[in-house]
């Protein structure tokens, strides 16, 4: 549960000169959580516990299982235990209002599936494209250089985690006027950004539009992906994005930004929106 | 399919003084992978094109369904095609030999699973930890710091993806002699690992006894769960680990370094192995 997020171990620490030492670090909690809907498991994500209603949430959000807050009825924690007999809190049930979409079977395809191979490169691979319930992000919003070069130092500012463990991811939420609207850290860069979308869903908040998500690392596919299911226009990344971010980038409507670094920045997809 | 492991690209650069000017840019190429067993599809991966073989190789490696080059009989590309009707090479079928036993029900249960709530925290999460065909990694090798504290910059040498884009992660093997084996770059963390294991089950090389896994991010559980099934007593990452990456190696004699850089290390695991 909450304060788990940090554990203390003993290190041996070997110098370049050949000397060591032994000493005390903080490692980043990692544990597996098990997310379900009305008891059917759809996956199993290793995560820092921690804003586990929203990491679910979120996921349910980035999956294309629901939009809106309303969707969300309820999720609790399951009766999981460990070795000693105690609550694990590594497994979330959650129950969707009657109203929500039937799971896609693209969903279920996705994790698991079984076909001949005379479908062969359609139904899986296709899975991995959700529809996004917004759409193509027209989003006006505008941002300065100026602001858009500020925000790694500013998210970088808020990592209390990484601060104690240099082992963890962030995501944050801006507005445009540069304030930080929810910003998470995990041992997995997906699970950072689940958390601040799901936080958002919670807080019905969805689409985001006028925002922009930095990200502590690379600006995979998925991390694209995630931001559009979520109608976030603006997403940017210390490092680098691959060939299929940008692309999706481009089709989703979104402005991406690469290597945002020093006060400078890339953008490899919306530049329109920079002024 | 080989060659396809950059594309070019416009991008906006924007300085921190304001000004902007579009340039030419490389990206890493990021494409999904089908893998499928006997026609039954098992996952679905974002990955880095190239070494394909070795990374399904790798991956049934690692989620435990082989561990010898004998029971991997074929591996084909299924012919998925593009819009333009031309083939993808993104879905990969493989036959296992007669003798292999049957598809745990925890890998599939790892990635989809149906269960009332009664047993809530057991079956799913239990299947995250897998049964490690090399059990208990008794590997009595034996490494000098000097050896270990200069892998990250051999690493780093051989990352010719990295040099052009930045966006993709490595993993490299070395043996005793400070050799190295075996070094493959990918968008995804995991799936270098994989590529690496997948090689080594292929030139019949498993267990990976004496040798060493230079890695060029964090050390999460699903890393050292990969080296553990592989056999490679000693995983080393640049960045740092995760507290369940830890205990994993500990509970299978694993020596686990974190944080090597510039010739120093800390060994956060089995320090018994570093003279």
């Amino acid at each position: 549960m909450a304060g788990r997020l940090t554990r203390r171990t003993k290190v041996t620490r070997f110098a370049p000169d050949g000397t060591s030492t032994v000493r005390e670090d903080a490692l980043a909690v990692e544990e597996p959580l098990e997310i379900r809907v009305g008891g059917t498991s759809l996956s199993v994500t290793m995560r820092s516990p921690g804003d586990d209603f929203d990491l679910v949430a979120g996921f349910l959000v980035s999956e294309g299982v629901i939009w809106s807050a309303d969707q969300l009825v309820s999720m609790r924690f399951c009766a999981g235990t460990d070795d000693n007999g105690l609550q694990t809190f590594n497994v979330i049930d959650a129950e969707l209002s009657a109203d929500t979409p039937p799971l896609d079977v693209s969903l279920e395809r996705h994790v698991y599936t079984s076909s001949s191979c005379g479908i062969c490169g359609t139904a899986s691979i296709d899975a991995v494209h959700k529809a996004a319930h917004f759409g193509h992000l027209d989003d006006a919003s505008s941002w300065t250089g100026e602001l858009l070069g500020s925000l790694p130092d500013r998210l970088r500012e808020g990592q209390k985690v990484f601060d104690r463990t240099g082992g963890v991811h962030a995501a944050g939420l801006f507005d445009a006027s540069g304030a930080l609207l929810c910003l998470r850290e995990d041992v997995g860069r997906h699970n950072a950004v689940d958390k601040v979308v799901g936080w958002a869903l919670r807080e019905g908040r969805l689409p985001l539009t006028g925002t922009v998500l930095q990200v502590s690392g690379r600006a995979s596919f998925e991390l694209v992906q995630k931001a559009h299911m979520a109608g976030i226009p603006v997403l940017a990344a210390v490092s680098a994005p691959s060939s299929l971010a940008v692309e999706h980038a481009e089709s989703a409507g979104m402005t991406l930004l690469g290597f945002s670094r020093d006060g400078g920045f890339n953008a490899y997809a919306g530049p329109h929106r920079i002024c």
